[in-house]
């Protein structure tokens, strides 16, 4: 009998389960070109509004792993933790967390794809540094991370190329936002990593896709699921993105931030979030418990490991290693400077991570078409967080533009970002649900 | 500002309603190119799931007209009727309607499309005649109902262009069943023809594709809608299709038939139903009496002025004349024939309609791939109706197959199809409404 793409389908179109191996044939048929863009579209519409269960969900992401070559990191000589953010504004954790959780002695084989949006992704980051390189064969990456315990590469087209074709069919046909299709796509990129925990940070707020909490969680549940079904550990957390995470929106900035998080000198949330996911992961994988975990974490900041090792990292992959010790001197510049002044007195009740998000892309630090160049020196700092209190006048951020049209324009889109009452608030909580394995 | 066709897919998805400009634009780039398959299935699967309302209909349908040309025939100088059914088994309809309408002095110029499944089309019927030609420029058309009233011909690339296109892709992504997409669908291909007024039969029953009276009910009002929408005049039966409405289903069989009950020898269901139709045209475009009309319509095909039109007709698209004197003479036959008998004595209380055209494309009378070859001589004869009384033994019908094993597996298909019960039914309503305009 010859199969026939209409019935998986027509079956989603009307509500009933389809078998696992019809969505698996689905996907490979569409990746081979054996299925057109029409039937694979109208079955991601289908499965927007009708869902998706576990075990359709899984067979996707299955599907999306089997379509490419797989990391196997069995012989670096280290547990190793995979970790993927689903994205925020000022969300520089990742380059504190993998040299942190290196310096722990865990490995970690991080692959982050380009960013859309207000800032690019980490690998964009990354290249703010001279001489930064993120492309790596598997066989560079296994070698890096047995030698120096991390890797931060771009994805290839060699990983998981099924996922990147049908998000760009989801792209161009509005089937974005769907929580399975969503968790397929971030957890097939996982799978793809033979680590031994992924550990997930779900943001939720104005500052990243998912606003609301209670979709955020059921999009950890979702990711947990699937690693569940894959036979494979994982924790992860709900972590607040109605403002920033960090103080810097910008390639540079967040470069030089997470540096400075790295020599221990930045208490705030950046280094909070990153201190929190690393304690978990180190915990969970050497069976510590958690408590103490947390402290070697702090120390490894303190003491210089952690730096060290994004040093090695740096160095490795051919940037210049005198970046940890002189950001400002090694990285680049913006031209133009405007001081960021507090336009009222009173507690800061809100800040919209979205609005400042787009203000950053407004200077060039993000991208809305896929592949267009960002310039890496601009963006915004912003020291202010919610329930802090400021005074008409004072200073609390700058913004790095390329010119003086351009900072403008951002300064007047972040202080609009900005609401400040008489009635102090208390900080929305850095870590709202945490899901998945727990540590003791 | 620049389109994005994204914003109306994401708006059908999310239950909003969508501007008739914006599917305007959908359809108008999707036929020229400009929008890929992907997102134009993404929105034909939002449709057909979240439903469009009767302005998005209307603009889908105006769309479909605009992509291609249309055909004027206010010249032709009489009133003009269009008539469209949505397809059964043993729907001869068209070939007894036109003549009979045109005898009644009316013009009728019947675009037809090639048929799927059970038997050919309109068209593919009459290529059973010799040397009848169906491909027909507009000029040709216009030409041809001025002289003699009426025309039959096949669908031409010049007439709504996209609704081919939009259908061959609903047809590969399963977004077929969706009464706005069908409605649009057919209400294009009648707007396109400069009728003074659209006759709708809609069947109802296993013998099509909507098995449901209510759901045949909604298709019919759905493509009023759109009439009224475009200023166009409409009326609408909503008819039995849970039997065979004829007694022939096959190309050259059904010629006969159609012959047979336009010399006025022939009553029945098809005779019947051709008569209701062309009266209530007549009666709406001649502002006569339904009662008067129906007399008419009876007469003409009693005094031969229907088959002189059929004869016309046939002649004028190069067909060989002489069918009408002689059909068995001049349409190909099977060579092998064997008799149907009825294998139980009693009252006959269903006949599966779907199961009918099934065995009647095993014979090859029908074809279930565009552009596959169809067999004019095969098919099948079956008298017997709904509420007919048969006994054990009485032949009710015959089967005419290209080879004997054929007509055997043909043969048991329609025996398996019948229902035969001590308790006598009453034969199901012909017409099970009618809706739109109404003549007096």
């Amino acid at each position: 009998v010859s199969w026939d793409p209409r019935d998986p389908i027509a079956a989603k179109r009307d509500g009933r389960t389809v078998a696992a191996d019809e969505i698996e044939r689905l996907v490979a048929d569409f990746t081979s070109g054996a299925l057109g863009e029409g039937p694979m579209a109208a079955f991601l519409m289908a499965a927007v509004l009708q869902g998706m269960d576990s075990e359709e969900t899984a067979a996707m992401t299955r599907a999306f792993v089997a379509s490419g070559a797989t990391v196997a990191l069995g012989d670096v000589g280290r547990p190793v933790v995979d970790k993927h953010s689903t994205g925020g504004v000022a969300d520089a954790v990742s380059l504190v967390f993998v040299p942190l959780v290196a310096s722990l002695g865990l490995a970690c084989v991080k692959i982050s794809g380009r960013g859309l949006g207000h800032t690019g992704g980490t690998v964009d980051k990354l290249e703010a540094i001279p001489g930064f390189g993120v492309g790596r064969t598997i066989d560079e990456m296994r070698a890096q991370a047995a030698e120096i315990g991390c890797v931060i590469a771009s994805q290839t087209s060699e990983l998981v190329p099924a996922d990147g074709m049908v998000y760009a069919l989801r792209n161009a046909t509005a089937t974005v936002a769907s929580i399975p299709l969503i968790a397929a796509s971030v957890m097939s990129k996982k799978l793809a990593i033979g680590s031994d925990l992924i550990v997930l940070d779900v943001k939720a707020g104005s500052g990243t896709f998912m606003t609301d909490e209670t979709a955020a969680r059921a999009l950890a549940e979702a990711c947990l699921e699937i690693a569940r079904a894959h036979g494979r550990r994982a924790t992860a957390a709900v972590t607040d993105m109605s403002q920033p995470l960090g103080t810097t929106i910008g390639n540079a900035l967040e470069v030089a931030e997470a540096i400075a998080v790295l020599k221990g000198g930045r208490p705030g949330r950046l280094r909070d979030l990153s201190v929190w996911l690393a304690a978990r992961a180190t915990a969970l994988l050497c069976g510590s418990a958690l408590e103490g975990a947390a402290r070697r974490a702090a120390s490894a900041l303190e003491d210089g490991s952690a730096l060290d090792a994004f040093r090695r990292l740096v160095v490795a992959q051919g940037g210049e290693g005198r970046v940890v010790d002189d950001p400002v001197g090694v990285l680049p510049a913006a031209p133009v400077r405007l001081p960021i002044v507090a336009s009222a007195s009173g507690c800061i009740v809100a800040i919209d991570a979205a609005a400042i998000g787009a203000a950053a892309t407004v200077l060039g630090a993000g991208r809305h078409r896929k592949g267009a160049p960002i310039d890496p020196a601009v963006g915004i700092v912003l020291q202010a967080k919610v329930g802090d209190l400021v005074e008409e006048g004072e200073v609390i951020g700058e913004v790095h533009a390329r010119s003086t049209d351009t900072a403008e324009q951002a300064r007047a889109a972040v202080l609009a970002a900005l609401r400040t009452d008489a009635e102090p608030v208390v900080p929305p909580q850095l870590v709202a649900a945490s899901l998945g394995e727990a540590p003791a």
